[in-house]
């Protein structure tokens, strides 16, 4: 474990990223200090810190000093949290556990748990509008506009709501399966790893490699998730398993079986790589990223 | 009612708002259109427009392109109809009714209100970023921080973690009844009598003059809404009354009775007013509205 670079990298991200939200989510004393907690207990569960991981790795491609990067990781990871502990309410996904701890409207209650992540969305604006971010107010709105077009009903929150529209339907095939997964979690992973190329002010070659490197690992990442599911344990998912085949929703997995998902994953993952061949050894460990997203155990 | 300039001025912003978030709006024609239909429910359905008002007002002072304010103003009600959604929401308010209509949850389900909300808020914030709503990026920075902060933990969601906390206590004095409703609805309704300053790059004394304005205005606001829910009847009010008395919560007309409330309300709209001295004849349908609030039925 140790000497793996990836997970060295990891690991150094999740630290890094917390130390920054840290002091952005002081608790205070009143007794609106209640959806604080809630916010922190979502942002300091761990879990993997994909997102974070490719903004800084895409930040170093254009040489972005790392503190400036940090902040945009911060936000997209507020953002990722606000999205889990909304889809993880009673009205939607209905889910008890998440990163084996109980999900924030179990561990405190369900009008908190919608605050929080209410909360943590605006909280995302906010760290990306200020100046620490980046000294060029252009470079922020642009952040601020692909972020909001991501995360909105043109992005994740369109691609859950056909999520929930997909759990009533048995009408469903492997492009529109596509087509949600691009909203639901694609849209913010390739923000992520766009993120850099707008703050480095990079040419749009290197943008649109970055975008076309962003969208096969979302999807191999998704195949993979829904492979755990059908595959892996509660305990070292950390969640509950073989809730899609239960519920009869349909997923890239079930559409093709185990077998043909497997090796989609797999070419999407090595397409994936393909992308970065104009970026030298600079994205060794986007390559990393996108081989570790579909051999993972959890 | 036609020859009142008050109301006249509130129905074209009303309208004016809605020909801005029309085209914003647009339904999708995949599956993802039921939350877009429940966005448009929620911002298509009435209201004061209050917020909205206090931008274009605040704008004209300083000569601001009224298209310009317009799109402010709109990002504002998207804000606000967020907030709405989710404050309606079973594990919230749980209310079946807001102006005279069913409440998004009940036209809709709760998983897409939810949705809903939080796809309003992240919309707020895309408007802001574009810059047809300001040519000067730093502007458009400085309106995206201002209402991030105004309606994130340490405004509106922190307002109304409070406000859940307040109906499970009885230990509540005035003073934290007003901060409690300044950071409820106070917050957004002083960034939206600020905007007009911050578009049109005001003096920091324009500035504080229209804070301690819009401080004074949401508070009377505020225990005018309160007067309603004691004396008002369903039918005007367009929502269900009664509801604090009979939750037991605290509300300055509680703490106070209604006499002295009725004087507090009647004296901040005074001090509101006054605080527009330097302003002259172009702030008279602030100064109206500051009226208006204390003397409305609805």
């Amino acid at each position: 474990m140790g000497h793996d670079p990836l997970l060295e990298a990891l690991q150094a991200t999740s630290k890094a990223v917390e130390r920054v939200l840290d002091p952005l989510l002081a608790v205070p004393e009143g007794n609106e200090k209640r959806v604080v907690e809630a916010m922190r207990y979502s942002v300091f569960s761990g879990g993997k810190r994909l997102r974070p991981f490719l903004v800084l790795s895409s930040a170093e491609l254009f040489d972005v000093a790392r503190p400036r990067a940090l902040r945009v990781a911060a936000a997209i990871e507020c953002v990722h949290c606000y999205s889990l502990i909304h889809d993880d309410l009673p009205a939607m996904d209905d889910d008890d556990l998440r990163r084996g701890k109980p999900t924030v409207h179990k561990q405190f209650d369900e009008a908190t748990a919608i605050l929080a992540g209410d909360a943590l969305l605006t909280l995302a604006f906010e760290i990306l509008a200020d100046p620490e971010t980046h000294s060029d107010p252009k470079v922020r709105v642009e952040l601020i506009s692909a972020l909001a077009k991501a995360s909105g009903h043109q992005g994740m929150v369109g691609g859950q709501m056909l999520d929930i529209y997909a759990e009533n339907t048995s009408d469903w095939d492997e492009r529109s399966v596509c087509r949600l997964q691009q909203m639901k979690t694609g849209a913010l992973i390739s923000f992520a790893a766009e993120a850099g190329a707008i703050m480095g002010h990079a040419t749009e070659k290197a943008r649109h490699s970055l975008q076309a490197y962003a969208r096969g690992l979302g999807l191999a990442f998704q195949i993979a998730d829904d492979l755990l599911d059908v595959e892996g344990s509660e305990e070292a998912v950390g969640k509950a398993v073989g809730k899609d085949a239960d519920s009869g929703k349909a997923t890239l997995v079930s559409l093709m079986g185990v077998e043909r998902a497997r090796q989609q994953a797999e070419m999407l993952s090595d397409q994936a790589i393909e992308h970065l061949s104009g970026f030298d050894n600079k994205a060794s460990l986007l390559r990393a990223v996108a081989h570790f997203a579909v051999h993972r155990s959890s």
